[in-house]
């Protein structure tokens, strides 16, 4: 098997597994307990709270441990009030575009290439707007957002508000499930004041997430019951799964460079062995998607075809492609309906060796001609 | 060890880590996809879910899994409108009264046993109650309400409004979160709308958790994305957590009457053995609870002693108790200050061996003794 969707799931690795396993059978105390042997688990549950944070330049006491990084985007809209304006990005994952629009909200034009296109931006933002909600990088094209800029934009926007004491806070979340492989992630850095975290996208257990939220947001609990988590999400702490998720990220950061460094080499060299494709990702893009379309063909026969050879590929989001309906997030760059009709997501990981993608790549172009062949035929 | 507090926390069993491993590590992907791998995987997801279902007489559509009782407990209190009244029982958990106490709510009263009183129950239903929220078994006194005539007395009331037209729905939701050991659970035979399940309470893995839906229930989703859960509860699928459960509950309902019969034992030879405590929960409590008052004496002191000797035990609710409030559950079914102070809770689980029970009754009676010295010395 060749997997090449590691943007839909990632594998728990070995190493986040074996440090979950304890927490499962012998440390399995409720963190609330009083007596030692519970203290410990909870001693432990933030301290793995402290590496999670740790990983985004934030401390334990900075990020809510969600069940997801869909929940922790709905958790993200609570901190704003009920008429404020939203703006999203036009390709935002549909946890971020469905809690956005239960409220009145505008989506921001993104250029061919996926990025912000920041003068529609600037043009969007209204007196009442209280959130921008800008995926650090996007769950099917890869593309990078230049949140650093959004940031300065917002703090002048800011300090605008302030002189005309206009009370309105404006806030820039942001979904970085997809890059926490690939980037170096700091919240000062990045300047957002949300930031969402997602366990599953980096070999760590699904059903596990963050919100990073910074000290001046306040947010309004989704669940309510024994006030965990400051209160904002109650229930009993998930200590595995956060034990799991800490191993996870440290994991990524470690081999963040190395694994840009064998994600770009593998880019390269489908970009090379694949013949006629057109390249959707060109630019901006996370080192591990590579997103072809070879137009006219049907991607969805592709991947059937694919997955009969063994090679799993997708062609995009698993969540809307279940759903059959045409990819938003690649109208929104302006392909035409045959362009994404023929579209393919390929995405680099762990599992992947270059060998893999060598033989990926033959067996791409030997896919593509027989399906070409049985359209002229 | 001698752990005695399975109603705050229960160990993974072996045999349900067992059949997760392969869903964290090779069966790990996503059952959106469109592959056959992850068809597989969403096929079993289901198949896990249906099991889940059958075992409180369900089918898998009828349930929606969350990540956990709390947020399950959460999402039943969206079946109602804004303006609807809610009755709880007085000895619910923070994860039901607080959810409840968003609407107009009033406590239903318990008597000394900690039963509801079905004509305080009757006297406080008004033409706009839509929930009523009684536990199956409560978690600090394992007591177990009689839900099937409460659900008898809300079909009579149902009839009512259908003759003078009141259109408020009426519905009966249960937390059976420390029930599902020790009880055959049917919904029909409950006559329960709405039934929440805990997995971490019934040695599977924490952080996941289900709600069981009757068919003329429509609930207004929590989290909003992807659509997964019939779109009330969006968000990958926590595919080995559910796994687990079902592995759990399955586990839990071929051992009911082995554990029930083991854990009269064990609370029989509780109650012989130790030494000058007042009984507290005598009737219609679950098998594995026990909670015992030493009056005059400061329990919070005894379990720290115990905890010395090996043997943990607990005050009331872990969540509860980590706050250092007076258990409201021990308030509500009459005790004075000083039993609640001096009350102990045991409860009883897999862990436990006949032997660690006389074991157990030895150290209390010790600990119980040491301390009177201490007091009067």
């Amino acid at each position: 098997m060749i997997y090449l969707d590691h943007a839909a799931a990632t594998p728990v690795s070995a190493k986040v597994l074996e440090a979950m396993k304890p927490y499962f059978l012998d440390e399995f105390f409720n963190p609330s307990s009083a007596y030692l042997p519970a203290k410990k688990v909870n001693a432990d549950y933030e301290a793995a709270k402290g590496e999670i944070a740790h990983a985004i330049g934030a401390k334990g006491n900075d990020i809510i441990i969600t069940a997801g990084a869909t929940e922790a985007n709905n958790l993200a809209f609570t901190a704003i009030s009920s008429n404020a304006k939203v703006l999203y990005l036009k390709t935002e994952h549909d946890s971020v575009r469905n809690p956005a629009r239960q409220f009145d909200y505008e989506e921001i034009e993104v250029d061919k290439n996926g990025r912000i296109v920041l003068d529609d931006l600037k043009k969007k933002i209204s007196e009442n707007t209280e959130m921008i909600s800008v995926a650090l990088a996007n769950n099917e094209l890869g593309t990078i957002q230049p949140l650093a800029e959004i940031a300065s934009l917002i703090r002048e926007i800011r300090i605008e508000r302030m002189q005309k004491k206009n009370p309105h806070p404006l806030f820039l979340h942001s979904d970085a499930s997809q890059a926490m492989n690939l980037l170096d992630i700091n919240v000062a850095r990045l300047g957002v004041d949300l930031l969402t975290l997602n366990a599953a996208k980096v070999y760590g257990p699904k059903g596990v997430g963050a919100l990073y939220v910074a000290h001046d947001v306040r947010l309004k609990p989704v669940t309510l019951g024994g006030g965990q988590e400051n209160g904002l999400r109650s229930g009993t702490q998930n200590v595995p799964g956060v034990i799991g998720f800490a191993v996870a990220l440290k994991n990524a950061k470690e081999h963040l460079n190395g694994n840009r460094k064998k994600y770009a080499e593998m880019r390269k060299v489908l970009l090379n062995e694949v013949k006629d494709y057109e390249l959707i990702n060109k630019k901006y893009s996370l080192d591990n998607f590579v997103v072809l379309c070879f137009d006219g063909l049907d991607a969805e026969r592709l991947i059937y075809a694919l997955e009969d050879r063994g090679v799993y590929v997708s062609t995009g989001a698993a969540c809307a492609a279940s759903k059959g309906v045409r990819s938003h997030v690649l109208m929104a760059i302006g392909l035409t309906e045959s362009e994404i009709a023929g579209s393919l997501r390929i995405t680099l990981g762990e599992t992947n060796t270059l060998e893999q993608i060598h033989e990926a790549a033959k067996i791409i172009n030997e896919v593509v001609e027989a399906e070409k062949a049985r359209i002229s035929g």
